[in-house]
């Protein structure tokens, strides 16, 4: 395989823009400690976010949503239910759909499991973390909970796999970002640690992925440019005055992004 | 019918003081995305929120609460359960109440069989946009999803017809409020765009109507002047420095406000 | 009984860096309204926090976090099962956790006997207002709803025998917060207003005694430390913009939290 390449804020301007002026309707059934941030965060790049979770509900809406978010963070019975359903209509009625495996891993079999089912719906795209990427593809990873504790570049083959083995494209998100088909694989510098420090950060990046793959036929490049969005939003958001404030500033810096001095 | 009556701040300014001298408890029942705005909300402009959802305890506090919010936005089989506990008691104990009927419309007909069937109790208030007032009056929407893409302007007629068909008052909101009770109408400019860009202004908005409606008798007068002041507010918020700020000037707003200099 | 005894920041100071230095993983079930503060609170303070919320799921991950935060202010069915099974599971597994019975009382019997049910399981603190404390110890209190109409100076003998009678430490929090283990109790003053007026501080502050109780073998300091951390975030954030630019400014005071300049 090739090596990953460099992703720059030149090839992301045309992805961005695209955001800007399609305004995609991102369907998300995300977790309950990140709605809010996820759909401010839509809103400031120039989506528009609809949270619709009944099971009665999800597949009427995939079918008239741009792009569909599934996010498991605080999955149980009811949602997994709605997820499932959305899922499977997303792969039928063709609707772009990204899929969040927040914590999956062998501590958590059980969403572990559900995201194995989803996994089988054919996600047009995947958005994790290091450990994330490494439980999905079957590998050993060192982590608890939802925070990462391996290296993305040392997950960087599992998710070749993974994206390989489902025919997807995997958004491998931490210090160094890989986007990844499993052929070619964009490499993504920069952010700030910061970013760690903010809860929502990473989820909400999944629902910018869905946005810009709505927008796009180009879903490798598009996922790339999400992940790029939001690293140049962290580096720029001011952090001095504390952790609260660099919340709100990403927000910021992602509503008025302009791709020529980013 | 006669014509729209422009309401302004001085109309707005005893409504605003009555909810900071009276602190209402206002109970509600609204959705995953907006609990934590809409709290803050009401606290800025001196009510008391409580957000409580098992129908085990829903007709009991409805019962000690000073008003009731039900807020369909991502509703599912348990909190629907609970929102029509809520509102028949609401009705049975003559406790205020405002249904904001999230998204309903044709893509939609599980929330809207629901806000039909919450309708039957009786809202003291309705707030929604154009798109969903046209809705619930059974008139053709060209909307998906929770964000109108229809002009209340347009939507008068039927706002006045819904208001009438209930009894009840319709807050139209969007480029212009209109706040009718189907005979008298009043008209609210101002405002600003980016309010549309913040999630949750319109659903924390019915939370300020139903703060509003507790604390006073007139209640056409109170549901315009809780219009008025989110719109003022909205005005006077900082947007310079990008979305996520002016999200947190708003509540900075909102809890400064001063009739006098509004 | 001996005298409530002042809790001052040369005394805090270990504890707050015990946090910072171990990052404990809070395993958090609480309400719908906070989870975003919450989680950017133990963030900010240098935790990781985890909201695992499926029945399936709580126990195993009881087992790996550090400590569990129980908060039942949108208790309903479902999560009041996960509630049982994660706090017996941290009776077994000497997992510390914590107790934040939000609005129990009265006037809602179904979550005032989930309550009682908890604390069959051992809590490790119970952190709440003073009309949650009277109730809980069987008191009269004249509260409705999750704000306190009570002073904790007059709760504080109930506060006592809460402890004794349950082998537990009960942080008392209001205009004076209290800490007791029924034998020592501990005083701590300052704060602001303010804090009554953001939703969430006092089921952020319970999910900070949690990461406190983690870090530390001296129960009764730790959630005296988490208490006066609060505080004096409260006093030390801005509240001159509105209220908020006030919440946001509480995250970012205990995200550059030097306890020298405390």
């Amino acid at each position: 395989m090739s090596q990953a390449k460099m992703f720059d804020l030149a090839q992301a301007t045309p992805f961005i823009n695209n955001v800007k002026q399609q305004h995609p309707l991102v369907h998300c059934i995300t977790n309950d400690v990140v709605q809010n941030f996820t759909a401010n965060v839509l809103l400031a790049i120039g989506a528009s976010p609809a949270m619709i979770v009944a099971k009665q509900e999800v597949a009427d809406f995939v079918s008239v949503a741009s792009s569909l978010l599934v996010n498991i963070g605080t999955i149980e019975d009811n949602i997994a239910q709605s997820m499932l359903i959305a899922a499977k209509q997303a792969q039928q009625s063709q609707t772009p759909w990204v899929l969040d495996p927040v914590a999956v891993g062998p501590a958590l079999p059980y969403r572990t499991a559900i995201a194995h089912q989803l996994l089988a719906f054919k996600p047009t795209a995947i958005r994790g973390n290091a450990s994330e990427i490494l439980a999905l593809s079957g590998e050993q990873s060192c982590s608890n909970g939802p925070d990462s504790q391996d290296s993305t570049e040392q997950a960087l083959e599992a998710a070749k796999q993974l994206a390989q083995k489902y025919q997807t494209i995997v958004a491998m998100t931490g210090d160094i970002d890989y986007v990844t088909n499993g052929q070619i694989t964009y490499r993504i510098e920069g952010g700030d640690i910061a970013l760690t420090k903010v809860t929502g950060t990473g989820c909400s990046l999944s629902a910018m992925v869905a946005a810009f793959i709505a927008s796009s036929d180009d879903t490798l490049l598009a996922c790339a440019s999400a992940c790029l969005m939001m690293k140049k939003a962290g580096e720029q958001a001011n952090k001095h005055h504390g952790l609260g404030s660099y919340a709100v500033s990403i927000i910021d810096k992602l509503s008025l992004f302009n791709s020529h001095h980013g």
